[in-house]
């Protein structure tokens, strides 16, 4: 049976994210983490440095959860209140801490660059009566209270310090605390359905998983990761049960998934490339360097990619990767005959093993009713063979640009 | 004298936030346009799909503030209950929408390899005695609901349609629900500084403000920009001073001021290409396309941009770009004479008038003494002259990738 996880809940304080100066990136790495500890997390608030809206969230927190992660607040400016709203609330007082003030120190003789001012003295005042976590990469100490079985936690908003805290001292104590069992997860991706064809088509297997094993999906621009979470005191059996599902599953929509874990499709076909010691080219239309942008942001992409030819202008789909004239004429830039004649010239230009190629309309303008805005032709060229296949997107630039770039990643994935 | 601004709490349903599937980007657009017009955003909450946890939630925003946005949790899955919450929160029940579901037909009209199933019909039943609004870009509608002088909102989560719901009708009609007066905003991109060297240089500047003016700093990629918005009823009078602060700031900063107005750089390239009738090629080396993908992201891109190389592979800076193996063994590939010869080679390659390159050292690995990870050199070629530049970002490989884009991108504004 599902066991009850534990609640969770993380509180941001601070002006940043509500005037949208920054997107709030740390909630989602808390709530991974947390997650993957066995925890769950039940609700995230943002909030103003607010006296009054810090206690209440606290107050409402403390009804559902039983833990409460407070982040940021705790700078060395005016505007940051969260320490002594937190000693108000737990009717304490601030003191001297000999500890942090020495951390602190220390923080200041390796970065001789930093001035020790008063602001960043006055850090080393913490709440009595309280448990101090001393900050290894920054100035703000971690306090940890206790509260009727509850725990409840003040960290630093700056990601880095926030991350070095939870997975060096505040996840390991909670587990110690709550005696957390281990989650386990299992991620499948599928192409090729919208959500709720997926959902109809496999209702019946999803309807039959045991109730330790829970779903969730994830769709993320043409592909749906299906996460299978499970909770159970045996793991070997739980895990039996998972890869049991995941077969199953597997059954039922054969082809349409395309992997078994939850990595981007580009590090897929990079990790494919790198193993079988192939390298590739892309030569791109509506995509506009997006397949390649997508490749060289993974470290040591040098082993797989050569390089693009962004061929926009239809002069260099001809010029440099020798498109016909006559192609390009009589069946347009959008064609099978011009975007196979893009992959095997760029895979020839660049002296490439396998390339990948793209024409097609982002729109908004171009469209015609033949071929209406987010028709896209993709090409993968091997020494071997040619392959084609025409799209039909939507209606938006940007998702279709970042659509066709998916479903080149794709294409490239099954030839390889 | 700064008015009470209308309290806005952004509410967000579903796992994909509370289990780090997703980072929350919504809310932090969401809190950039509702400030800059006239609202406050005064809390953001995430919960999961939970018919208790919606209607708490509702009732605790209510009290504290005048309009209430859900996303998420309206989409065609068995998951998805915020439209039945909602329902019985105001006492009513699902009625099927006519107009609803002819919108929703048109939709996959227009996409014939989509099926529409039951799931998808049974988006068409919206809760009675509430607005609709049509969803022009997915298939759940938008409903807006009033309360004793509040408004509640329950959109898609899915970005591009809670984006495209609220520019084109969420916030319009609230502007004219609550009246609000209307705010004048300009933004000042200033480059070359790091945020707390700029707040040091502007420090008298920002003091001496009026109390009517606010400002707000928000850095992009090596990029501030300085945001002043003013609310005042005489905007005749307000648009005047803000003006004369912008003109203040401008000799205080002077070359450092990139752009006077909220537009990206690669927005600004394009028009000035656009209006001095050039067309831009780039060669990318570390950017690996990724200023190309910048560029043709713009609707009508292919007016000024005619295409890129991206030159990974060290064979295609020889073979294709023309740079000489000379230079590439005597400087190594980040150099000041192989980024030249990259630019000049793909301009000429390209029959541009105009061309950028980059190459550098994005990391992890890479780095040496003499050239760290983050040594990127950048180039600019027209017919007339051939400029390059040495930079030294940081260590982390998306950082540099964007930091050099944004650094190319200012470096071809400076020649334009």
């Amino acid at each position: 049976m599902k066991a009850n996880r534990v609640q969770v809940e993380v509180v941001t304080i601070g002006d940043e994210i509500l005037i949208g100066q920054i997107v709030d990136t740390n909630s989602a790495w808390m709530a991974t983490e947390l997650n993957k500890c066995g925890f769950e997390l039940a609700q995230i608030t943002s909030i103003h440095d607010d006296e009054k809206h810090i206690i209440d969230s606290l107050n409402l927190a403390l009804e559902r959860a039983d833990i409460v992660l407070f982040t940021g607040g705790i700078g060395p400016t005016n505007d940051d209140i969260t320490k002594q709203t937190l000693a108000k609330f737990f009717n304490t007082k601030l003191v001297f801490d000999e500890a942090v003030s020495q951390n602190i120190e220390q923080l200041f003789v390796n970065r001789p660059t930093l001035v020790l001012n008063e602001l960043t003295r006055a850090q080393a005042m913490v709440p009595e009566h309280c448990t101090v976590i001393q900050n290894l990469v920054g100035t703000a100490p971690i306090t940890w209270f206790e509260k009727a079985g509850k725990v409840i936690v003040s960290m630093p908003g700056v990601p880095y310090e926030m991350k070095q805290a939870m997975s060096l001292e505040i996840i390991p104590r909670l587990q110690n605390f709550f005696k957390t069992p281990v989650l386990l997860h299992k991620t499948v991706q599928v192409y090729g359905y919208p959500e709720s064809a997926l959902a109809l088509k496999i209702a019946d297997w999803e309807n039959q998983l045991p109730k330790y094993i829970s779903l969730a999906y994830l769709p993320n621009s043409g592909i749906i990761k299906l996460r299978l979470s499970g909770l159970l005191d045996d793991m070997l059996a739980l895990e039996f049960s998972i890869n049991q599902q995941v077969d199953k599953l597997s059954q039922l929509l054969g082809d349409a998934i395309v992997a078994y874990e939850d990595v981007s499709i580009q590090n897929l076909v990079g990790d494919l490339l790198k193993e079988k010691g192939l390298m590739v080219a892309t030569a791109e239309s509506c995509t506009g360097g997006n397949i390649a942008h997508e490749f060289t942001l993974i470290p040591g992409s040098s082993e797989f990619f050569k390089g693009s030819i962004v061929a926009y202008a239809n002069e260099i789909k001809t010029n440099v990767l020798q498109v016909s004239t006559e192609s390009l004429t009589q069946y347009g830039a959008v064609s099978q005959s011009v975007v196979e004649q893009m992959a095997e010239g760029v895979r020839k230009l660049l002296k490439a093993d396998i390339a990948v190629a793209t024409s097609g309309i982002a729109g908004p303008a171009g469209g015609a009713l033949e071929k209406p805005v987010g028709t896209v032709w993709i090409a993968v060229s091997s020494a071997e063979v040619t392959l084609s296949r025409e799209f039909r997107f939507g209606s938006l630039r940007e998702q279709n640009i970042l659509r066709a770039t998916q479903a080149a990643l794709l294409m490239l994935k099954e030839i390889i």
